[in-house]
């Protein structure tokens, strides 16, 4: 697998009980992707929920959807409190975007990211961060 | 209205019906809004149906919700073709932030950030873009 880490936006907070809202937005491109595993909306829509698990989300509602055409694939988006899970698919591309966006002192993306890199075990991919905290 | 628009990951492509998936992230902080509009639930699902109407998105579903305590505010999801545009506010910081994600030739994330701007009229803004388009 071939990590290409993109630029971040923004840094990651040292977190003391500021009175400000912390978001953290992990997201990325997936390349290369088995075709079984992108089109599997089952194994998908599990593996957000398991995934908002591991990084301390509080889930709120999961959706799924499976889109047909030569473009088709799968959505998942998960809502936790006051932020999101996003994935989406492309079977016949092999692809795959993954956005976790945690908010709160207590989450962290990046375990999400781990645990779903290694459900879809891209051969490349490419990660960004961004910082989604209030002033 | 104060802008600082943050760096960029990837570039817009010039798309000529290439072979492939082409995805825009439109992702923004909003500071300083009034607190009147982050609390509109209404108003917020109804614009970010609107957004995605004016970015040429075919809408698949819309949700929103309302959360209390002091981190609460509205989060509206919808789920356009393969893609997403997610709003989350927070009603006490004066704080929401938008990811506008497009996907293909017709979408035009940034139709859709101008509206939600005007919507929210938040007294300064970060915005970064980020490619999600396949290799």
């Amino acid at each position: 697998m071939t990590e290409v880490r993109i630029e971040g936006v923004g840094t990651m907070n040292e977190e003391s009980g500021e009175d400000r809202v912390v978001g953290r937005h992990v997201y990325a491109n997936l390349y290369d992707v088995d075709r079984e595993t992108l089109a599997n909306e089952e194994l998908l829509r599990n593996s957000v929920i398991k995934a908002a698990e591991l990084a301390n989300m509080t889930l709120v509602e999961i959706k799924s959807w499976t889109f047909g055409g030569k473009k088709g694939g799968v959505s998942v988006i998960a809502i936790v409190e006051e932020s999101h899970i996003a994935l989406h698919t492309w079977v016949e591309y092999n692809y795959a975007t993954v956005d976790i966006y945690t908010c709160g002192d207590k989450g962290d993306p990046w375990k999400a990211f781990d645990y779903l890199l290694n459900v879809l075990k891209p051969r490349k991919y490419k990660v960004g961060y961004a910082d989604r905290s209030s002033l």
